[in-house]
C-alpha cells in the first residue's frame, strides 16, 4: 500500500480551519493511511438525544468527516471534494464514550469515490452504524 | 387531514431540552401539520465548508430532526422515536442563507414510518438535497 | 419544458435490443418527457413473492429502468449512462397487478444525473415503493 | 457460531416453489451459516446491458435474496420476512462471468434485522457492488 497523501496533522489543521462544525465538536483523526482513516469523536453530553445514547446527527457527521479524510488520504488535499450521496444504517444504540469511525475506501474513480464507514463505541467491538458514501472529485486544474 | 399530534411550540420545546446539538445551531420548525413538518436551519458561517456552501452534515442533521417532526405530527411526543435508516442525495452547493426543509409522510405502519425531506435555501424553489429515511416507533406502553 | 431527447418507441427499442431481462419481464415506456418518464412493468406470477406481493427486486428492475428512462429523456440515447447508486423504500405489499414507475429528475449535471422515482399499483394512488438513484454520464466523444 | 436455521438445499426449495423470478435466473445458494450466506448468479447473456456488463438489476436481484438468506440463517424458515429499505453502491462494472455475493448480518433485533453484502465476480477479489439492507421479521405466531 503507497503512503497516504495526507497526514494526521494535515487533516486536523482542515478540520480546524476549513470545517468549524466538526473542529467544534472536537472531531479529530486516530490514524490516516493510504485509502483507510479512523476519526474520533470524544463524547459530549450535548449530543445525546432521548434514551441516552449519542444522536444520529452525531455519528452522521463523524461518518461524513471520515469518508472525507479517506478520501484526501488517496487524492492529497482537494478540500472541493464533497459528498454526492450518503447511506446510514443505525445498529445499536451509541453509547456516552467516545465514537470512534473506521473508514475505508471501496473504489476510487477519477470522479468518483465510493467509501464505507463503521462506527463503533470506544471499547466496543459492535459497530453502532454502518454507512457508504459517495464522493464528487473535481477535475484537476490544468498546470 | 387529521390535526397535528404535536404543535411547533412543543416540537421546539423538545429540541431546547432534548436536542441540544441542534438547538445550539439554531434548529427550529417553522409549520407543523399532520404527516408534514417544515424545519428551519438559520444560516451560520460555521456551518460552512470549502467552497463556501453549507456542509453536508449540517443539512443530515436538518434533514433528520425534520423526520423526527414529521413522525411526532403524526403520533405524538414519542420521543424515543429514532432514525434506523437515512439516505441523502446532495443535489446543488447550498447558498449562505437559511435552509428549509419539508418533510411528509410516505407510510405510516405500527412499527416503522418512512419520510421523505426535500431541502432547498430559503427564496429558491431548487432543491440542494433529497433525503429519506425509516423510523423506528416503540412499541406503546400498556395502560 | 424542451422536448424529450429521446421517444416512448426510441426506448422500447432499447428495451428490446439491449436490456434483455427487462424486456424478458414486458417493461415498456407508458410515457416519455424531457427529465419525466412513467414505466409500466406488466404483472405476470412468476414475480410474485410469499406474502402474494410483487417481489422487491422486480420492483428494483423496473425503478431502475425508470430511472434510466428519465436520464436518456435529458441526454439523448447514451446507452453507456450507468447507475452508481440505488437507493429504495418498500412502503406497502404490491398487488398482483400492473406496477407504474413515475421518474422525474432531481438534478442533472455534466457528470452525474439524480433521479426520483415513486411506484405504484395501477389504479392505486399509494405508492408502493420510492427510490431514488444516481446514473454517471461518460463524458461525451470528441467530435 | 451457532448453526444456520436454514440450510442450502432448504433455501434453494424456497428458491425454487417460492421465488420464481430467481429461479428463473438460475440463482442459488453456494453456503449457508448462521448469519452468513453466499449467494451464486450464473452467467446468462440476457442480463448483460450495454457496455457488456451484468445489467444493475441483476446484481440487485442477487444481493437482495442473498439479504433474504442470512436473516433466513438466523430465524429460520420465515418467508414473510420483507425487505423494507436497500441501499446499493456500483464499484465496478461485472464481468460476463458467475457472480457471487457474500452476506452477512449486522444487525439482528426482533423487528428489523440489517443486512451487508458484497458481490464480485468469481474468480476476482475486487467487489463490483456493495449493498446493505433492512428486513422486516413478522411477529412470531402465538404457539
Amino acid at each position: 500500500m503507497s503512503a497516504a497523501k495526507i497526514s494526521v496533522a494535515e487533516f486536523d489543521a482542515i478540520v480546524r480551519e476549513d470545517l468549524t462544525w466538526a473542529h467544534d465538536i472536537g472531531m479529530r483523526a486516530d490514524e490516516i493511511a493510504h485509502g483507510r482513516a479512523i476519526l474520533r469523536l470524544p463524547f459530549r453530553s450535548s449530543s445525546l438525544r432521548p434514551g441516552g445514547v449519542v444522536s444520529g446527527p452525531s455519528i452522521m457527521a463523524l461518518a461524513d468527516a471520515c469518508m472525507y479524510a479517506v478520501v484526501l488520504s488517496a487524492i492529497g488535499s482537494v478540500k472541493l471534494a464533497v459528498t454526492t450521496s450518503f447511506n446510514i444504517n443505525f445498529l445499536y444504540g451509541a453509547l456516552p464514550v467516545d465514537l470512534l469511525a473506521e473508514g475505508a475506501m471501496l473504489r476510487l474513480g477519477k470522479r468518483l469515490a465510493v467509501i464505507e464507514v463503521r462506527v463503533h463505541s470506544e471499547g466496543r467491538v459492535q459497530p453502532v452504524a454502518h454507512a457508504t458514501g459517495t464522493y464528487s472529485i473535481p477535475p484537476a486544474k490544468a498546470p
